[in-house]
C-alpha cells in the first residue's frame, strides 16, 4: 500500500454506483482510508462484501472526519441536492462531484460549500449500480474540472492531485465550455441514437419490420448503441444541459436536411465530398 | 474436400475484393473449382497468392465452363453492367450478384440473362479489396434472394443450394421489400451517422472542438462508426436505393425533431416514454 497524500487519507463517498464504487477500489489501492456514504442498508452490506470502501454505512457521521467527499450521485441529485446531503457535509472538506453538466451543478454548489471543487471523470461502462464498480476505470481518461472565480485554488489543487493518482488526463475548462463540449459529442448521440430507434420502431408495416430485424446487422448495432441507454440519464442530460443540447440538436437537424437534400436533388458530387469530409473528420476526431 | 453438388463444379466469381474472395476461399473448400476474374493482372497475381481461387486471371475465357457466375462487383457496374461484362458471360451458366440494393439490378438483369437470381449476402467487415476476402464470413448471416416473375426456378433452388451450403440464413422476399428493410437498417444509419460527423466538423470554434476531441469517447466512437465508411459506396446506395432511402430519411427527420420538441418544450415525461420505447425497440430488435 502506497502512503496517500496528507488530504487525501480520509475521503468520503457519497454514493458507490459505477463511478462511486470504482473511486473506491482505486482510492484503497492508493492508500486512502474510504468511507462510503449509501442510500440503503442492504447497497452498504454488499459494498463492505465487494471491498469498495473500508467503512461503508447509512450514518452520515461516518463523513465527520474525511477531507475530501466525492459526490457520486445522479444528475438530478447534484443539481438539486437534497437539505440531508448538504448537512451531512463537513464544513473544512474539500467536495468534488462526479456529475456530467457542470455549469448548474458549480453555480448550485458554489453557494452551498467554500471548497466545492466541479468534476466530472469522463469514464464508464454499461454497468450501474452496486455491482458496476471496477478498478482502473479512469485510468488515461479524461478528467475535466471546470473551476470558477469562486473555486478555491488550494482545494482545486487537491482534486487535480486525486485525478494525476487515478491515472486521469486532466483537462480544466470553464463549466460552459466543457457542457457544450459534452453536449455535441455525448449528449446528441444518444438522441440521434434514439430517434433511429424511434424511426424503426414506429409507423413500418409489420412484413418490413420482421425483415428489418432479420437483416439488422452490426452497423446498426453501432449507431443505436447510445440510444438504449438509461432514460433516466437520457432525461437528466436533456434537462440539465438543455441550451447547449437544444443547440447541438438544431446544427444536427441542419446537417441531416442538408444531406437529404442532397440526395433528393441527385447532387452526388456534393453527397461524396460530404461522406468525404465526415470521413476524414472522423480518423481526426478518434485518432 | 466435400465433393460439391454438380452445378457447383465449376464457380466463376467476377470481383475477388472482401465478397468474391471470402466465396472463393469458402467454395473452394467446399469442393468446388474456383476461377475469379480480375480486372488487373497484378490483382490475379495477388488472388493465386492468396489462394482465393485455383484460377485467377483477367481473361474472361475461364469462366467459359462455369454452370454458376457470381457478379461479386461494386453497385454502380452491377446496375450499369458494361457491355464487356455481359458478353464474357456463358449463355447457359447461373448467374447471381451481391448487390446490396436489389430492385434497379433485377430489373436490369432479367432482361440481360434468362438464368439470373438476384442475391444480397448481408455479411461484411470494414476491410476491402483483395486483401480482404476471409474464410467463414457467409456463416449464419442472412443471403437474401429476390425473385421476380422472371426468375428461373432451378436457377433459383441451386443459389439457394449455395447459400446453404455456406451456412447462411436463407431469406427469399420480393426486391423492394428488401430495398426498404435495407433503407432503413442499413442505409439511413451511414446518412444519420455522417451528419453527425458533418454537425461537429462544421462550424464549431476551434477551442470548443479541441474540447471535444479530448473529451470524445466510445458513445461518440460507436454512433460515428459506419457514416465514415466509403464515400463511393454511399453515394451508389443513395442513387440506387434512392426512393426508399429518402422515405426512410423523412421518417427519421420526423422523428428527430419530435424528440428535439420534447426537448425544448421540457416535456420530461413523454421524451422519457420515447427514451423507454427506444431502449425497448433495440433490444427487439438485436435480441
Amino acid at each position: 500500500m502506497e502512503s496517500s497524500p496528507k488530504d487525501l487519507n480520509h475521503v468520503g463517498i457519497v454514493g458507490l454506483g459505477l463511478i462511486g464504487g470504482s473511486l473506491g477500489l482505486d482510492l484503497q489501492s492508493l492508500g486512502c482510508r474510504v468511507y462510503g456514504l449509501t442510500h440503503r442498508e442492504s447497497t452498504a452490506q454488499r459494498a463492505k462484501e465487494r471491498g469498495l470502501a473500508q467503512v461503508a454505512s447509512t450514518d452520515p457521521n461516518i463523513l465527520l472526519n474525511c477531507s475530501v467527499v466525492i459526490l457520486a450521485l445522479p444528475l438530478s441529485q447534484l443539481v438539486k441536492p437534497s437539505k440531508e446531503l448538504i448537512n451531512i457535509l463537513p464544513a473544512n472538506a474539500i467536495i468534488t462531484d462526479v456529475g456530467s453538466v457542470k455549469a448548474p451543478i458549480t453555480k448550485v454548489w458554489n453557494k452551498i460549500h467554500p471548497l466545492f471543487v466541479p468534476s466530472h471523470p469522463m469514464a464508464g461502462t454499461s454497468n450501474a449500480g452496486i455491482e458496476a464498480g471496477e478498478r482502473n476505470l479512469f485510468k488515461n481518461r479524461p478528467w475535466v474540472t471546470t473551476p470558477s472565480k469562486e473555486t478555491n485554488q488550494t482545494a482545486l489543487s487537491t482534486i487535480h492531485e486525486l485525478a494525476h493518482l487515478l491515472g486521469s488526463q486532466l483537462v480544466s475548462v470553464d463549466a460552459e465550455m466543457h457542457d457544450q463540449a459534452v453536449a455535441l459529442i455525448s449528449h446528441l448521440p444518444i438522441f440521434i441514437s434514439a430517434a433511429l430507434l424511434k424511426t424503426v420502431g414506429e409507423g413500418q408495416p409489420p412484413s418490413l419490420l420482421e425483415l428489418a430485424k432479420t437483416v439488422a446487422s452490426s452497423g446498426f448495432a453501432d449507431t443505436t448503441r447510445i440510444g438504449a441507454g438509461n432514460p433516466n440519464l437520457g432525461v437528466d442530460l436533456a434537462k440539465y444541459n438543455h441550451e447547449a443540447l437544444v443547440q447541438a440538436l438544431s446544427s444536427y437537424c441542419l446537417s441531416i436536411r442538408e444531406l437529404k437534400s442532397l440526395i433528393e436533388n441527385n447532387q452526388w458530387d456534393q453527397l461524396q465530398s460530404t461522406l468525404k469530409e465526415s470521413k476524414l473528420s472522423r480518423s481526426d476526431f478518434l485518432e
